[in-house]
């Protein structure tokens, strides 16, 4: 793995902003590994919303420097026998809840291990904070030269569990997809990948049927409700300065179509 | 004070993500100590809310290395003659208004200080704004390696202003402790410690009498509210995937019974 | 520019904490420069606020060590013909849109560029997160060691775009001023300096006629309302422990007249 000397390691969480626990995590890390670089991607995951933060990961994670460790956690199980695993792609390393979380990298995976070696975590283990108990430690062993080998035992990474729905369908005459994300301006974000563009003549989200802008959302009219290709290359809905969440009354997972040309 | 070439500096505040004021403190730390490591432990404390940064200082500075800086600023009298101080541990020094934030580690000090040195505060002192004028000015200097009895006065830790009721009360057959915190996920902190758990028959939260849970939230069932042993040591009071405060409608400070066995 | 060995870059968005999008943008810096410190100065300027934005940096860049790298990105115009721009002082460089961010450090910029070689841009840019794309590239670029004149050509600072309405006006027997921010406690803060306080005798806001506190927060009496010196230099109205913006009913904007005394 190139470029470890950087020690960077990420976090994606729904702990939020308001409770300690962010802190103690990094704290965690910090006691293992001084020298560690931590860089916060996104704690505002909603409560339990395992589908939200797969999909952070996935357009979060490519951005990062190679050799970056990151850690998820969105744990609604937390505390039953639900595996804790390591996901290794030629990049990066992701230590996360077995539930879905890492989707999105099971097809570029190397290799995959479960941490359930005990004499790696921290001292006491207790039933609901395994970021701070297992997670973190096993992030500042790695960010100190520890191999996963080491660390826990090697699994099938067609074992990882997976999310249903990540991905649209193709039907006859159309692509079903859905919304993924609503973002802080309320643009609706689809997983409809944005390099299919010209191949569409309408989306449609519920009685809306809506047309795809020439550019950005500047290029939207006020009022309007455009489809734009969002920085993240997937389709998003859009209101010019406005929130298109609000307007349409639309939320996380409503289904939209996209008819071919 | 070992390890303090990690010269790692944390802040707790009452700040909140909305205004600049913590990227300030921050810039000023930065320009006294280039160097320094600067981790946020928690700027949502609610404002003006000491009883609660007390508690968020007392489960998140055990898991910070040793030789950790600690800003701590919730601060309603800024302004007044309070004191500002510093409170040495044999592994960390906390630098807070002397208004009952340090009350957890008081027991443990070593030594305390006031801090009463103009010429190590920044250039203009204003009434409003003590982490940014004193206390980042001080944490720079002590990030440097500059001595505590070069920065203020020594002073007797037993005069160090200590809140009421951090601690329950024992009385003839039960416990009397208090809800202290409430987190994100709605979970209802007690300051009842976890390890007397198996003394305990029951939990009185007003008019609701509950049992302890045997694990974590996933062993409550769909509905029930129960009381499990939260991460940091304490029993809580937790609905599965729900909000426990908003079921039940408690909030800090309510009175919690935990009658003996 | 002195002291750029500390490598450290700000942010100042409206982005917001609650999706990916910070993350990303730190993610890019690193990737271009794994040795970055990156301080978040504000990621909750009100969304498309550029007024706000401009506050936040006013009274924040000049906290942060000489040689420092601000990025500000509120940019309701993201993917217009609008320009990318940075601008030089003697202590530090700004990257953002030409849209008036920049107002309060036109004065003393040295030299400006537009930002216009894509060649120093990421591998493709969006028309909707050029934070993502250009800025921190850029910013990775610039504390790599590469000189501004390389990275964009040099323009007139007097060409950049300013906001109207910072400064206040004088009038004959009054200043008008506004309220520029609301703060976390509901503070109202104006744009009118402390430093002329005592030629003051009232301030009104609507309806509203306050006097000049003898000091700071903690010396307004229980339910009054009053006008204090800031701890950024400016008078702000605030009430004590209490919001001030819920009791006046005031927003940002409102007008603020100032009689001489």
């Amino acid at each position: 793995m190139a470029g470890v000397a950087h020690r960077i390691v990420t976090l994606t969480t729904d702990f939020g902003h308001q409770d300690p626990y962010v802190g103690v995590v990094k704290g965690v890390i910090l006691s293992g590994c001084p020298d560690a670089r931590i860089v916060d991607l996104n704690h505002e995951i909603p409560a339990f919303d395992i589908r939200a933060g797969a999909w952070s990961l996935k357009i979060s994670l490519p951005y990062l420097p190679a050799g970056s460790i990151h850690i998820a956690v969105i744990d609604p199980q937390v505390g039953s026998n639900q595996r804790r695993i390591a996901l290794k792609t030629r990049d990066f390393v992701i230590l996360a809840p077995d539930n879905g979380l890492t989707s999105a990298f099971i097809f570029q995976a190397e290799r995959a291990f479960v941490l359930d070696k005990p004499q790696f975590f921290g001292k006491s283990v207790s039933n609901t904070f395994h970021a701070r108990d297992i997670f973190a430690p096993i992030a500042a062993h790695l960010l100190n030269g520890e191999r996963l080998e080491k660390l826990g035992s090697e699994i099938d990474p067609g074992t990882l569990a997976r999310l249903e729905g990540l991905e649209p369908e193709v039907s006859s005459g159309h692509l079903e997809g859905a919304i993924v994300y609503t973002d802080r301006y309320g643009n609706l974000i689809t997983n409809i990948r944005a390099q299919d563009q010209n191949k569409f003549c309408q989306i449609e989200l519920g009685k809306h049927v809506l047309t795809i802008a020439d550019g950005s959302y500047d290029t939207i009219g006020d009022g309007e409700t455009k489809v734009v290709i969002g920085s993240h290359g997937y389709l998003e809905i859009a209101v010019k300065q406005g929130s298109a969440a609000s307007q349409i009354k639309a939320r996380n997972g409503d289904k939209v179509i996209a008819r071919w040309a």
